[in-house]
């Protein structure tokens, strides 16, 4: 499954909001496009919103193609800080958006149609590097799933929140291609759903044996030793090892360590954020609590009654078994142990 | 509110599942009316089932009135056998049930038509007795709700789960009344969302500040310090003060305990079941996981994916902070402490 697909001049997007129910391609033809498939959450996952952001950028620079040198210079700027203004809370947007400026930066001196060449390849290398990562994390986490594991994840991180094979989808995939017989649990993931509709969807199409169960079931199966393992993505990661992830992975990372069941993280050194200490740092995206009150077009909450809807958690390094990366694992992480990561 | 109301031949039922959209009462004419009625949820809540269960044995008398004394005695007793098969899990049907039979075997010497008489008063007793000790309840879990708290509960446990008034929201209420400026977080309670459909709806009428969360959220509002306490109900209480209560409950108490703060459990002692040493005993409900799939109408999990719905779990009693009840209260409840309950 290919979520982002760059057809030369502009970027199809399989919509994330309408699975498993249809599969529908928005075609975005404008930075506008972009960076409201990314509020909206038509694509989403860390990675993959790093990726779409850049083609996002790769969009604008087609369409600045006629400016002289220096407007298009500070035109493709704002391209990029219009696309920063999305979403806070994943760092991969931001060092998708910094990448781009850095070869802008360095390239300064050529002209603007082979300018506009150079960040177009740029895109599509991102999305490339993205993949072959994501297959390494899949090797750098196997040993650490054991034959017939039984692992449980929250939201969804494969091919449907990153350019293709998935962060710790990824290492779950590879589990599967080593032949360890796993059988997974998604957490259903509310509000958006993700593990019921997107995580069900990728592994039943690929043949892992996957088990749809409500946030609220994790404790129970973990009590009833039914859970031999939990591996989730990350949205960023700070210094010491502290992890942002989708709301929930925090209760569960709790649940884990009362239960001895080992945590994994799984995720591209694009997610790690170096210039923040600690996760509390982090800028927590508050979304509408209508996308909490309302489900399937359905008002669950009774009018006049407020929501909550924090789309992100924080999960201190302590209760991290190792943060698996495309460039190694960090056990027990902290922020010397991290350092290995720079 | 009053969700089930007694019209001296049938019994009208608020159907919950429409709630909030929609305030449609079911009119149930026939034993087979209840038992479905209870089966599929349109009334739920441990006492709520234990006060519908015995009216449906008094519509039962009632339709049984011209039978001869022998075969009325065998035909109330299969009355009771069916409605006892609706749902494993919550004690409250069983002592409802129990307590009918023991009434019918009292009297046993009594003509027909006095029986059928005796029967139903005894209904609507059970169901006004219920009332009573939910305001006991309230009376006696007074002191552990401080002013301003910030109250976490699980489920609805309010009028809507009971005769009248509520064992969790009943405490909740009597903090309200009592002037203690508390505020509530409803978790959501997937899957059938009475969180954030009927302990809502119940609260706003109340005019009691009610915010409604994802079950997701309650880890990560611990670890802000949003939740200074956390009350839910019980639909069966061993001997050794393990309780089992709606899915999520468990992890809500492990999350609770690691974060130090308070956990109760509000329930009259008809939830209470002696005969069973400890919570491993308890049969847990295993119910469609249709009813995880399909939200509001709508398939979220793709056609051929399995989901689970154990619809209770187990809290071992090392994590209750106390067990409110409308004789009193069990602080660190134990099977010694537990004893004087009996």
């Amino acid at each position: 499954m290919e979520p982002i697909k760059w057809n030369g001049t502009s970027l199809l997007l399989l919509d994330q909001l309408q699975l498993p129910e249809k599969m529908e391609w928005v075609d975005c033809k404008t930075v506008e496009d972009v960076a409201e498939a990314i509020e909206t959450m038509k694509v989403r996952g860390a990675p993959a919103i790093g990726a779409a952001a850049a083609f996002g950028i790769a969009i604008g620079a087609q369409q600045g193609a006629n400016l002289n040198k220096g407007d298009f210079l500070q035109y493709i700027k704002g391209v990029g800080e219009r696309l920063a203004r999305t979403r806070p809370t994943a760092v991969n947007l931001f060092w998708a958006i910094r990448r781009m400026n850095h070869l802008i930066d360095q390239n300064a001196d050529l002209e603007v149609p082979e300018l506009v060449e150079l960040i177009t390849r740029e895109a599509q290398t991102i999305a490339k590097e993205d993949v072959a990562m994501n297959q390494a994390i899949g090797q750098h986490g196997l040993r650490y799933i054991p034959h017939n594991a039984r692992i449980l994840t929250h939201c969804n991180t494969g091919s449907l929140a990153t350019a293709g094979y998935g962060t710790a989808l990824g290492v779950i995939r590879a589990a599967q291609e080593a032949g360890k017989n796993i059988s997974v649990y998604a957490d259903e993931t509310r509000p958006y759903l993700q593990g019921a509709r997107l995580t069900a969807f990728e592994l039943h199409q690929d043949n892992i044996p996957v088990t749809v169960i409500t946030d609220s079931m994790a404790g129970h199966l973990m009590k009833e030793k039914q859970v031999d393992l939990v591996i989730v993505g990350a949205d960023r990661i700070t210094a010491n090892g502290d992890t942002a992830n989708k709301i929930g992975t925090y209760s569960l990372a709790v649940l884990a360590k009362h239960h001895g069941i080992p945590f994994y993280v799984a995720a591209p050194t694009s997610t790690l954020d170096f210039s923040l200490e600690t996760g509390e740092r982090i800028e927590i995206e508050q979304r509408s609590p209508e996308e909490v009150a309302v489900i399937g077009g359905k008002r669950m909450v009774p009018a006049g009654v407020p929501a909550l809807h924090p789309a992100f958690d924080v999960t201190p390094h302590e209760f991290i078994t190792a943060i698996i990366t495309e460039k190694g694992v960090v056990e027990s992480p902290n922020r010397e142990r991290m350092a290995i990561l720079k």
